[in-house]
């Protein structure tokens, strides 16, 4: 079970000629099959651990439930894996009463993204009937200078980067502290696990915050940010366009290149406030 | 239909209290749909560019065809953007006679991940039962100095990373030699990018060559290098477990943390000679 990181012996090479084979620690990726009512509805690879919030705010990005009261029960369904263990990577969804199932029966489509888990959602018009948050009225305004310290506030908290270098992050911050900070192979995976601890603590939607990831901001994440009412999602990397787009449109505070000095505001710039202001 | 990149007016923010609204460039990011005989098979978002590429190369690594001969046509189909623009987000793909189309009438996984493009094959198992060359059999072998000196080749080509700083590259290395490079927002997208030229070129299976990757290695790396018949893998930064195991597995060179002056392999470490060897 202590999937999370892994141990390998590692060929170390250098260019001076020297040769070491080492232990090293690599980042955990397995699949995970989630399954609603006994039926296969989604499987992502993921880094083991939060796998019940990480199911959690998969259900909140695709829309299927806004609150914990929705789900009744998530259980791990026993597997054997081909080494005789029992295996951990599937789970099994029981909806509350009257929650309707989202629409398999159609052809859905298979998404094959560096954005995934837009899941039937191909457009951003789409997104936005799903979306039962208005980001775009959160009177959140941010000073500059706690918005600066975002990434170094998250980096510092990274446990498993700090022992692999290999994994994304993602941090829920309120009044300039972290509230929770989850990591994984997949930047969407950490992001879901982060969604899915506010829905499973009944915090949801969350008012006033901001999301902070370790990388790029694609189109995806300012969506799932949106699905959870989280007004403000700063990157350390660049935001792609359709992303910055879809943070306009929904009224989200998208924010790049945020390196500790400078940082870069692509919508909603009104939110982040400066001394002089 | 020049959404490569795209302008976008971003307000730059410093600590030292400077404010500055100019022009940046975003990279595009945009839904691809691929049908196959006019049926939907899967969306991509990606980085517009290189489409046809995209979808041979992915249809290599969902190991529909092996063969440029098996693709009889690719051609986009005319939609209408909201703007009323023609857009470039759909092609259908007609397979050759006798070319067995996947199997979609199963209940298909949707797959959510770091790593996506892994449709339908959640274990390694599966991913070996696909792959029909034998890299493990592969003879290459590669000076140490060559293959340290890949990421700096690689990003000195990397054009759209110049002008937006947001994207991931992969490159094919032949002989120390770059012969392709491609760009997008999506690894998964550049890797397929580079497989399907090598496919349209009638180059399958790449033998003897070096998929070099601006990021990290994912599970799906491995596998889509492995669907090529490439037999080393070289990433800039770390490796998953998963894409560790899968390397060892099935021969394929994994290398990571390839940084110029030193590099760790992980599995197949016979393939890189130092000068003392």
């Amino acid at each position: 079970m202590a999937r999370v990181t892994r141990p390998w012996r590692v060929t170390r090479l250098g260019r001076d000629g020297s040769t070491r084979v080492r232990a090293d620690i690599l980042a955990g990726e397995e699949p995970l099959e989630i399954r609603l009512g006994g039926r296969s509805f989604s499987v992502t690879m993921r880094t083991p651990g939060h796998d019940f919030e990480l199911v959690a705010g998969f259900l909140v990005s695709e829309g299927v439930v806004t609150a914990r009261e929705q789900i009744r029960a998530m259980d791990y369904r026993s597997g054997i894996s081909a080494g005789g263990e029992r295996d951990y990577n599937v789970i099994d969804v029981r909806l509350a009463e009257g929650v309707a199932l989202p629409d398999t029966s159609m052809e859905r489509h298979v998404y094959t993204s560096s954005s995934c888990g837009v899941c039937g959602t191909a457009s951003i018009e789409a997104v936005r009937k799903t979306s039962s948050y208005a980001v775009a009225q959160d009177p959140l305004t941010l000073p500059l200078d706690v918005v600066l310290g975002l990434p170094e506030a998250l980096r510092a908290e990274q446990q498993v980067f700090d022992r692999t270098g290999g994994v994304h992050a993602a941090g829920l911050f309120v009044d300039g502290e972290l509230v929770c900070l989850r990591e994984d192979v997949g930047r969407h995976n950490a992001v879901d696990k982060v969604v899915g601890w506010a829905l499973l603590e009944g915090r949801l939607p969350e008012t006033g915050s901001v999301l902070q990831v370790s990388g790029r901001a694609s189109f995806e994440l300012v969506q799932k940010a949106a699905m959870a009412g989280i007004p403000v999602l700063s990157a350390v990397s660049a935001p792609s366009a359709l992303a910055v787009e879809l943070g306009a449109d929904l009224g989200l505070t998208v924010i790049g290149f945020n390196r500790g000095e400078t940082l870069n505001v692509y919508s909603r710039a009104d939110r982040v406030v400066t001394d002089e202001a």
